[in-house]
């Protein structure tokens, strides 16, 4: 992997998934040589032909051994050793996100201690180490609660809503931490795709209403159905707690809206995130682009839509190579923009993407919808 | 490079330049496996990452050697070895474009030839060996005159405009076959850029303005600022004529517009092609996809603008990593899009192209120009 003279930077990526897989894109146009410390041959960044090491994220030296020589390293997922990024930092290679900053992706009990001390709205929250802990904080918040794992969470793993002490005991039984939060009763879930130099220069999407299936997205539209009022407060927020926090890069700040119209920080993807997939095409500069531009210390890019209404819609693995074998007939669907990710696809598993752009939120979610559909093996 | 079943097909093709660069990030997306024939380890789609053999595409050995266990074999220029095209063919392995529809692209004789037997508006052209030609063309078409070199010609070299005899001679004096041609008054130049399944589904992109200088396109206009019915006239005649010599893939159909009114036919590219690439950013669907799309005989994705006016500018190399080093200031014009090929920095050798989205085509043109010329070196 020898540096290349007609690149004009060497980023090192650590993990090899979809998101690796996608800045690749941007990293063609920018001319940027990408580099990824994946963890097989069959990552989907390696599918693209990124260039790669074969290393374990969370083996320090083998982590050390791939930022040699790099400009900047950067992050496809969480799960990462932040000994091992502070070594990189120590070699005078600088990290985006810093991980202190990363530690808030990482680590939820973290990050919500240190957000409620700082005054930010977030669900009601405790620590709970076992059954007695839990019974305590249903007794002050009711039943169901939620319990979160602190750490390794992601996709609907690692969270689970529980309505009896029976079902929360049976839960605590798996190792780690876990924290008790409140049932919310929720109106709608945003999130705000911020793009973020270390500088300082920060711009922002517009807000992206999530609709999540048992913790995992299934759905974004772009812009979000929502007040502008509470538009512009979400992104106030959503760029304040960043800059708080120190992230850079592209940072995703996931919230709920309540029914009584209360925003809430949920959690943080220090990263680019699958909230941010619709920018891909529904964006003048996507998040991908952007992401390499903010670890590079580059302007930002635009951020305005290119459509009225973008929506997305994931589509989940279905086996037996599904959505390969139909991706000729999701094609037909007019309008509808295919990303596979080149994964093997187990049930559940994401491992692709449609999006579309429109006059309307239900057009563009209609034409999303059905490629998505077809790809899931509809006929 | 063995075939890998993560992907959704297998892709070949001849040429690793700029354009199989930018396929690659449609490759991506469709999880298609592009693997390219390439001439250096340097070139723009190895430095992406696309797969490679390195080998000489007018060695039959080479090409069919490459084509082994591929799915269909594309181009990403046209000086291949037409034989070894007839021979992959021969294995049961589709070539788009088929060879007889590539002669079009690679011989200008023959296509000048053939396209006015079909009755198709061409300007007048005659072959011409010797001054002797020259001057019995020149006597009825009046001077100056344009020589073309029938073979191996491409953005400018092998064009020449002589005023006189002495200017043809000289001319004549390389080697090759050349045609006369007369010298048309332009009102503009005009390019359709055609999708097109071998099955015969085709698409077309709006028709594109093109700028030329010294033969070198410098800027594109889409959709071109010309009458709907003089659009409507360009498109109708690139779809019939792209139909009838066979080709498929993408086809860019350049075209003349005389100040007189009158549409004719210039020259072919039986590939993605320069003048595509505005839709990148600026159409749903990108040319590089459709191009994928069509080889492997999918359905043709929507063509349709997502802006009201698109502009590329093309970076031209001014040597010394000018455009490398001024990357981060080209990006701080806001709504430019960027792609730099990673090619060495020549003088006048196209590196990299800028596009923008906007509401008028001043506008759009003005952004892209701006960020283009601070490639070339401005502050």
């Amino acid at each position: 992997m020898a540096p290349n003279s007609l690149s004009s930077a060497r980023v090192g990526m650590i993990g090899g998934g979809q998101l690796a897989r996608m800045t690749q894109r941007a990293a063609i146009d920018l001319a940027v040589r990408l580099e990824v410390l994946a963890a097989s041959p069959q990552d989907p960044a390696v599918l693209a032909g990124v260039p790669h090491q074969i290393g374990d994220p969370l083996d320090p030296d083998a982590v050390v051994s791939f930022a040699r020589g790099l400009e900047v390293v950067t992050l496809d997922h969480e799960l990462v050793s932040s000994e091992a990024l502070g070594r990189i930092q120590e070699n005078g290679i600088p990290v985006v996100p810093d991980p202190a900053a990363l530690r808030y992706a990482q680590d939820k009990l973290f990050a919500r201690t240190r957000l409620a001390s700082m005054g930010y709205p977030i669900p009601a929250f405790s620590r709970v180490d076992d059954a007695g802990g839990v019974e305590r904080f249903a007794s002050e918040h009711g039943w169901p609660i939620v319990l979160k794992m602190s750490t390794m969470g992601y996709d609907g793993r690692g969270v689970e809503v529980v309505h009896n002490l029976d079902q929360a005991a049976h839960t605590l039984e798996s190792a780690g931490v876990w924290l008790a939060e409140e049932m919310l009763d929720l109106s709608v879930e945003l999130a705000v795709v911020v793009a973020r130099r270390q500088s300082g220069e920060a711009v922002t999407y517009p807000v992206v209403e999530t609709v999540q299936e048992d913790g995992i997205c299934r759905e974004l539209i772009m812009p979000a159905r929502i007040d502008p009022g509470l538009a512009a407060a979400a992104t106030d927020l959503a760029l304040d707690v960043v800059a708080e926090i120190g992230a850079a890069g592209i940072v995703a700040v996931e919230m709920f809206v309540t029914t009584e119209g209360d925003l809430m920080i949920n959690e943080f993807a220090t990263r680019p995130h699958n909230s941010g997939h619709a920018t891909i095409e529904g964006a003048v500069t996507s998040q991908f682009h952007n992401h390499l531009r903010a670890v590079l210390d580059w302007p930002l890019g635009s951020t305005r839509l290119v459509a009225p209404a973008v929506a997305m819609v994931n589509v989940l693995g279905m086996g037996a190579r599904t959505a390969m074998r139909q991706l000729p007939s999701a094609l037909g669907v007019d309008g509808a923009s295919v990303h596979l990710y080149g994964k093997d696809e187990r049930l559940g598993r994401k491992i692709g993407h449609v999006t579309a752009l429109g006059e309307s939120t239900d057009a563009s979610l209609d034409t999303a919808r059905r490629a998505a559909s077809i790809l899931g093996g509809a006929k």
